[in-house]
């Protein structure tokens, strides 16, 4: 049996690398942050300037990802089943609920936005789609925690990071709130991630009853939440009944 | 200096295969078409699934890409310097002309669809960002090859697919209508990919004065084009000023 390819794995590394910053990066910045030889990531580098994976900028010499990604990411949209069977009821749940709806699904310890519906009025609103969100500050992602979907220890290990006073950034807070989310069959976020923002999401599970990905809504509080600061039992509903019936086209069995 | 590394070239390959239909593949299927022993292509292909750029899916064992895919498509967006320039002149041309605008750039011998401005009305409207265009039945395209952005002789060799009656298939034809957009600054495509839409491209201009990209507007043959059918001269003045403008944003002289 082959085993992993080590140019691919570092090709991938660098890629991630050119996506983690809003920066260009110089052959010597990638081959220092990866602890690579400059002669093996320069021959990586031109390798991957070929396919358009990655430009170089002729002015500066500095390194960005290349367009060839962007068409590889949009087939990846159209591929998706989970996004696919999700979009007519996507649809159907920010129309209902006058609330922008978002899908989200596993990628690299965080939630990859998969679908976006903007909420339906004029505001200017920003897609959101391929953006990752941090699992333990947001609705979706303690969703995916919570049923398993992503593991809990490399979240924490990592760290838990603080982004407002509301943030579960403690293990054990975290923890005894995923079970919570177990209990009730969905998961809240109030100011956790933004303060004024919130959100609710439910379980979408696939073949075999795996969650495999997340819907939710989110928005400010006031709109979101009651005087109390409590997720709406109405919108909680209507999210968890949008999860039930992309699970059931996903093929999964009624639980 | 190091040679283009082979199996990173490969690993492309595989993903270009996997984008380039709606179908998942299978192993075989994807080691006959690239002509790679299944070893080989088994080796690349677990390699591509352990860091997210494929999808093994668990009932059929067919491969389909993968979510990292996505969020890299989207890194490349935020950084892509000719769309960031672009947005608010792209904006702007939208609200002025009430047309739908899209941006393009040249990738792997057609037109890459690197922004997309919805036209301004309620109608459902599908997002063409990562899309790739025909480079000679577009007017997008015809300004990349017209403008030398790149070259018309592997287009010309690949074939030149008539999509309705009007598309320029035949090369002679192709050569002196370039010829025109050369002479005009802009290029029209007139029911030539698509039966009564039309479209108006001008090019845009980086440092140093090279067309590194393209702009126009386009949606139905009665929108764009007078009673005549030749494009409305309002239209292509606004496509012309708004790909003037970005180009010297971009640091390109007036010319």
């Amino acid at each position: 049996m082959a085993g992993p390819v080590q140019s691919i794995e570092r090709a991938a590394a660098i890629l991630r690398l050119l996506a983690s910053g809003p920066r260009r990066l110089g052959l010597g910045e990638v081959a220092a942050s990866l602890g690579l030889a400059k002669g093996t990531t320069h021959g990586i580098l031109r390798t991957l300037q070929n396919i358009d994976f990655v430009e170089q900028d002729p002015a500066t010499g500095k390194y960005q990802l290349g367009a060839a990604l962007l068409h590889l990411g949009t087939s990846y949209l159209d591929v998706n089943e989970l996004r696919s069977r999700s979009i007519n009821w996507a649809d159907a749940l920010a129309a209902r609920s006058g609330e922008a709806v978002r899908l989200g699904a596993p990628l690299e310890g965080k939630v990859l936005i998969v679908h976006h519906v903007f909420r339906p009025d004029d505001t200017l609103q920003t897609l959101d789609v391929g953006a990752l969100l941090p699992l333990h500050a947001s609705s979706l992602g303690k969703v995916l925690l919570a049923f398993g979907s992503v593991p809990l220890e490399p979240a924490v290990e990592a760290g838990l990071e603080a982004y407002t006073r509301h943030t579960l950034a403690d293990p054990e807070r975290l923890t005894r709130a995923l079970t919570e989310v177990r209990e009730l069959g969905w998961a809240a976020e109030v100011q956790e991630m933004i303060t004024d923002e919130a959100g609710v999401a439910a379980p979408i599970r696939g073949h075999g009853g795996l969650v495999v990905g997340a819907i939710g809504v989110s928005g400010t509080v006031e709109r979101i939440c009651d005087s109390q600061g409590v997720p709406q039992p109405d919108l909680v509903t209507q999210v968890r009944h949008a999860a039930r019936a992309i699970s059931r086209d996903l093929g999964a069995a009624r639980w």
